[in-house]
Order: structure tokens, then sequence, then C-alpha cells
């Protein structure tokens, strides 16, 4: 019985800050169903007030309540930890951290896909992780899309910073497991009640049904041809406004 | 029966360009002992004329042509293939490649260890690798050492590119087995001949012991304690100096 679904946002919902193709419609469909929604996001270039404020702002009917970010999950663990970051973030999300800064960090974030990823800012961040600091990240996408085209996002510099510290980085956005459960948890289901739907077949679908949630990839987005063999037996859309319309008809 | 000498450079002859104690007179006392040297580094910031200056400047005895650069492994590379490199290489190395770069790039050679490492030159080399190119690199080694503390050398971002395009390096310098084979022809020599020389634990020591080379790890430049547990029964000496002292005393 299908209580919840779980909607990563770029790419399935819009693409470059457009809505996709009747994706406004599907999620009132969703919502008029009767569904609790949950929109999850491993975004690393705005704060989750910002990524709702833009939601709105393409006609989504979404509560800021609704919205779950990897960023937001990063900041509760460093309070809930009492560390203080050494912040390789995007510019964008400075709002999410700015009180927790400091001196002598002993914790290193990475929650950018751009802007600081530079030489000298990894380097001082492998100095922090040489002196034992944990390696804390919003993800380990591969890459996202943008203007019809692939960039890096955050997984490859994890990689980067987990080869030469040789340690491992505790993930915080999707693909955690702790991330999923926390929006379950919120959402007040069990994973056999709830749908993952996303454009990363690793972060989004993998990840959920190794949890035991369904998921639907949809090809939108980061979406490239041959990704549903990475994950034999799962749904597989083009988009959410066709898989709403198949699963959700209206009555 | 020991006929060669395979030598590092950086953190074994020499740190920060001054050479160690004792080294030079080391250098001097295995050519009279009659043993064929080879002088090998990964280096990325120098051509393989500098790296001989250099060590010339130093004091030590070496012939141009004894010395094997794995940037000049990656050029060699590619003049064999006819490729045309996408250049993610130190400001140093240049004069190495002038002649090989061009417009519509089907290669990526990875060969820098800071100034052109940042998003921007790492997301134009991942869009080369999204149309197939192949991944070339001077090397893997995670850090080196410089004025007393560890940096970041090219390995993590090898492995941030790895990932992000789902390849994997062809490696050119240490630790490729095709790397030591060359220089080993050189020299006239068969592995169990040789004798590796290094402060990298895994791409001097445990990549010559990989081939049959007898190799001894070196407790100065990039070597961190506790090193000698990755390579189980190997040599561990103090410095160079040490080395020679104990194993090729003065007659």
């Amino acid at each position: 019985m299908l209580k919840a679904v779980l909607l990563d946002i770029s790419g399935v919902l819009h693409e470059d800050g457009v809505a996709l193709p009747g994706a406004v419609a599907a999620v009132a469909r969703l919502q008029a169903a009767g569904l609790v929604l949950r929109f999850v996001t491993n975004t690393s270039r705005k704060t989750g007030d910002t990524v709702h404020a833009d939601l709105r702002g393409m006609g989504f009917d979404v509560e800021r309540e609704q919205v779950f970010t990897a960023p937001a999950a990063v900041r509760h663990y460093l309070v809930r930890h009492g560390l203080r970051p050494y912040l390789l973030i995007h510019e964008g999300l400075e709002p999410e951290f700015a009180d927790l800064a400091g001196d002598d960090p002993d914790a290193v974030v990475l929650g950018d896909a751009e802007s600081r990823l530079d030489y000298r800012h990894l380097d001082a961040a492998f100095q922090c992780l040489q002196r034992g600091a944990p390696l804390l990240t919003v993800g380990t996408n591969r890459y996202f899309h943008q203007q019809g085209s692939l960039h890096l996002d955050v997984g490859p510099f994890v990689r980067a910073l987990e080869y030469a510290a040789d340690t491992r980085a505790t993930v915080l956005g999707k693909p955690a497991a702790g991330f999923f459960r926390a929006v379950l948890d919120d959402a007040g289901v069990a994973p056999e009640e709830a749908l993952m739907v996303g454009d990363d077949v690793d972060c989004d679908v993998a990840a959920a049904r190794e949890l035991g949630i369904e998921a639907c990839l949809v090809r939108s987005g980061k979406y490239r041809p041959g990704d549903e063999a990475r994950v034999p037996g799962a749904a597989c859309e083009d988009g959410l406004a066709a898989l709403v319309a198949g699963r959700f008809p209206e009555a």
C-alpha cells in the first residue's frame, strides 16, 4: 500500500529552473490522491529556503517542511556532534553554515560543485584530514545536468580526498540510508509504503531500493541511455508526468 | 647478483631542492661500485631536462640519459598512439608537450599537482572523457612532501575523474609495470638484478616488488611512520646514505 512519494527535484521537477512539462500538474495530482510528499535533494548550491522558494516560483505547491536537503542533514550532524567545520561549500550555501565555521576546524565539509573546488582549498581540506578530522559530504553524485550537458558534481572530489587521506567520507545526503530513513520517519511511513522518483540511477534509484523503497528512474535530467542496466527490475518512465498519468490517473 | 639501482629523486636524493645529508656521496659510491644507476621520478612540475639540471646543481654526478620521468613516458605514449591531448599539466611541464596540444583533443593528460587543478579545468577534462577520450596520467601518487608537510599530488585527481566518467586511467609513470620495465630494459638488467629505492611506499616500493624488483623504503621525504606495514618484509632504512653505508661499504 503506497502512502508516500519522495521526489528528487532537479531533473525530475525541473531542468535549469524551468518546470518540466506536466510536472506541476503531476505533483498536484499526487497531493490530490492523498499521498504524503517529500522533496529530497542533494543540491549543494542552494539553501533549503532557496530550494523551496524556487519551487514555489515554478508553480509547485510545496510547503517548506516538505523539503529535505543534504546540506541541512550535514548541518544537523555538525551541531549534534559539536564539530567546527572547514567548509568547502558553494557560496550559495554559506547562509546554511554561517554560524558554525571557526578557527581550528575539526571536520571537513564537502558541499560544493564548483566555486571553491580548486587545488588550494582541496589541499587545505587535506591538511585537516591528516590531523584526523572526519570527512563529511552532502553526497557522492558523479555529475549534474545543466544546460544540456553533464558536469562534475561533488562525488569526484569526495573520492579525491578519500584517496589522498586514505579515509572514507560520511555521506549525509543521498545515497545514505540515514538520509532516507529521516525522510521516511518524518513522513511517518515504512520503506515498503514509499516510492522514490529520481534521475540519478545510483543516488536516487539504487540507494532507495537498497532500503526496500520502491523506486522509479525517470528519463529526464541527468539520465543517460543505458542507466537502467544498473538497476535491473526497477521501473523506468519518460518523466514524472508519464509516471503519474500511468499510475495515478484522474478518477 | 645486484647490477642496477633505481633511485627515486625527491625525498630520496633531496628535499625541497637541497641534497639530503650524505646523498651525493652515496650516489658516487654506488657508481664506484660498478652499479648501473637510473633516476626515476613521477614529478609533474618539471621537464626531464630541468630535473637533470637541478640534480647536477645539487652536486649529483648524473647523466641526462640516466633520468627517467613520468611525463616523458606520457609524451612517448601520446606520440606512439597519435593522440591530441587535452593537457591538464603544470606550467613547468609545458615545454615537454608544447608541440602536441591542439584543437579537438582525443585524450586527457593529467600531469599537474597544483596550478590548473580547479573545477573549470577538471570539468573540461570530464567533457573530453564523456566523448570517449582515454585518461592518461603521470602517476597515482597520493601526496608529495614539501617544506615539512604533505600536499595533494596528482593521484587524488585521477581518482576524481575516474569516478566521474566511470573509467580507469592508464598510468604511465610509477607504479605502472611498463614504466619500470622500460627502465630495466634501458639498464640492461632483469628485475631480480635491480634494487629500487624510494620514499613512496605504494608507487616506489610496493610497485617494484610486484615486478620482482627488490625494494628499499627510506624514512625521508614523504615517508610516514607506519608505512612499512604496507610492504611486509621490505627493507627499510633511515635514508639513502644509511642504506649505502650498510650495504656497499668502502673497500
